[in-house]
């Protein structure tokens, strides 16, 4: 917060809204995900990868960071799977986590010599034709097994589209037989979101999935527990306890390491918890009104640059930059012409005037990532604040770039 | 649906995912406003304009069909002024409805001579000071006053960022008075979607509004109604009835304008009505699976393709492209690593094999204009069928085009 106080004024030199990076926090959280994986490492006496979900941020700048922490990566798409080997992660340091892909998007995974996981029998069998004797990861849906915690935290059942069910694990092996695929890892997705209330439910779900990987998975080598390390959004919120976690993994993961000797390395997908604290987005006040109690403060930061609190109807904490001491009752949104267009409702904050800037937290992650050009906005710049400096890491859009892939000739004569 | 079967080798040569307009029926909806404004402006012996809303479609080759039925446009944004400006729309024909934008837009906006719509008093403060003397347009928000219909068709009171209210006339006539402004028209925005069983609905709220304007805007000259004319989405719902919503209109406006000398113009604002059922979004089959009693489709149309579904629980029909007599309940899905990418849920469809292509419906309006990159994902294509053939109006967006705003470069030394 000081730190985008102080270089206000250099930020806005690439335009409103914006979004803002503290490299130190995000390095910060690298370093957090390194020391986790490096006691786990200590503990288990294996491998341990962890994996920072593309998705969340794609910005080089970001993945460089991650990188340059000795952290892995996570690609979903052939776009993700160009930036980071473009960033320079090798082949083996990347896990492509896909679902419903085509033969294209496979075929370009296998020239990239990258390991797949595959999250249907229908997509292995895509896999296997193209691709017989080679190795896969698979996605495990647990849900139906009945992990019996929050229904945020685990993907169960009927109700996700994700990963392969038990009752199917018959027909998942004859297919796998059928064109000598060896399944060399198992992959689930244990949480979303968790914080320190949910580490008990995370930790349950991990010992039911290693029961499905005891009876059914004798012979993999790898395990990836998949992501959801939490951030605080609210301010009452604390981080999640990295130290408690990590310890409660040990006790679940060392006996059944122990057990089976064919375990070589467990994976984790760590996403939002890398990129999410250290990215702001600024934007500027343009305009004020009050209905009846409360006040509407009119911003540029549409839900075309962060849709989560129209889409998820997520909490980001927002501040105005100024010094007022007159604080208000507010409704803040956007400029987009709809009346979903809400970035917080209800919010304590320092009554503004037109003018002034309004900081969003948190917005690292499925910020930028999720921004589209809704009602012809403009994607806005990208900066990263390292050593008191402003560095540019993503310029804002332009009219030209919209307009580029358009073909504009008359398609008729009138 | 013929057409797009005829057609689809033709169509599908520009990749899958793509968007597909058939421009007959997005010119029958245009032909359909003009009768509409015709009808009107036989009656009331005024003009009347429509003003196509291009947040809906922003595609040239889209607004192009607006602009040869003769019809206006309604701008949000500069990128989509500039759009239509570059259509050839002359500046009287474009309307400025706007909300929260800032000095640098209102400038852009002036320049161009564009009437504009405001929606504050702070906003008519700003463009007070930059242009006294000139013409301006105020969106009226008539909600607080109980115009007591469906909370979907109003934006009412408090829970709307849009609009001046009652109590604030005074202020709004003040700050008018002080930079000589004048109002030469007002706007408000009465219903969203609505179909047959919401005119009335509809009817009372013009009859509503009509009330403020004649005890607060004797001598202003046009009147802007808005948008809000809807289409079926669904199977049993029918088309808006314009015979039925213009004979009602009549009957309230004519008295109106005999009253009052002054009334120049009316305007509606029609945006989802012209281009959304002539738009169509076509994916492919990638992966099916079979959770229990349910089918679940994998594709290739992701919710940053479509985000109606995903974003607003919205329904939009889907057809498998096959012959097949073999029906399925199944929940038709993505490609994107989220559990809420959902296209529809247990929809009755043709059985599907992997290869199959699927059409959403509906996909004309709030589909591109509304499409991200999330997850990586690119942008799809968007053609048009006219007289039996395929236009490419919109190139498939490339890796290239999403690296090109980024700053590559390493911001540190390691």
């Amino acid at each position: 917060m000081e730190k985008i106080k102080n270089n206000i004024k250099e930020i806005l030199k690439y335009g409103s809204p914006i979004y803002v990076y503290d490299f130190d926090i995000i390095n910060d959280r690298c370093i957090n995900m390194y020391k986790f994986k490096e006691k786990l490492e200590n503990k288990l006496k294996i491998d341990v990868n962890m994996h920072y979900s593309t998705k969340a941020n794609n910005n080089p700048n970001i993945l460089r960071i991650v990188k340059d922490n000795n952290l892995s990566v996570d690609a979903m798409s052939l776009y993700e799977l160009h930036i980071n080997k473009k960033i320079g992660f090798k082949s083996s340091k990347i896990l492509y986590v896909c679902n419903n892909i085509d033969e294209e998007e496979m075929k370009e995974v296998y020239k990239n010599n990258v390991l797949i996981c595959l999250d249907s029998i229908s997509q292995v069998e895509m896999w296997g034709k193209l691709f017989p004797n080679t190795n896969i990861m698979i996605r495990i849906n647990p849900g139906v097994l009945g992990v019996g915690h929050s229904k945020k935290v685990i993907t169960s059942g009927k109700d996700t589209k994700f990963g392969i069910i038990r009752d199917d694990f018959d027909s998942l092996f004859e297919t796998v037989k059928k064109y000598n695929l060896k399944i060399v890892g198992v992959h689930e997705h244990l949480g979303s979101l968790f914080l320190d209330d949910k580490i008990d439910d995370y930790i349950n779900g991990v010992r039911t999935f290693l029961e499905i990987v005891d009876e059914y998975f004798k012979d993999i080598s790898i395990i990836d527990l998949g992501g959801g390390f939490g951030v605080p959004y609210k301010e009452l919120e604390s981080d999640l306890d990295l130290e408690k976690l990590s310890d409660k993994l040990i006790d679940v993961l060392l006996p059944f390491v122990n057990k089976h000797q064919s375990i070589k390395e467990f994976k984790f997908e760590p996403g939002r918890y890398i990129p999410c604290e250290g990215g702001y987005l600024i934007g500027r006040v343009n305009s004020i009104k009050k209905l009846d109690d409360i006040y509407w403060i009119g911003t540029d930061i549409g839900m075309n640059q962060l849709v989560r609190p129209s889409m998820y109807d997520a909490y980001h904490n927002i501040e105005v930059l100024n010094e007022s001491s007159d604080k208000i009752i507010a409704n803040i949104c956007g400029n987009i012409c709809e009346s979903g267009d809400i970035l917080g409702k209800k919010r304590l904050i320092n009554k503004p005037k037109v003018g002034d800037n309004i900081i969003v937290y948190n917005a690292g992650a499925y910020g930028y990532s999720m921004a589209s050009n809704y009602t012809g906005r403009l994607r806005p710049a990208e900066v990263m604040i390292r050593d008191g400096k402003v560095f540019l890491i993503r310029k804002r859009e332009t009219i030209e770039d919209l307009d580029k892939n358009i073909i504009f000739e008359r398609i008729y004569k009138l």
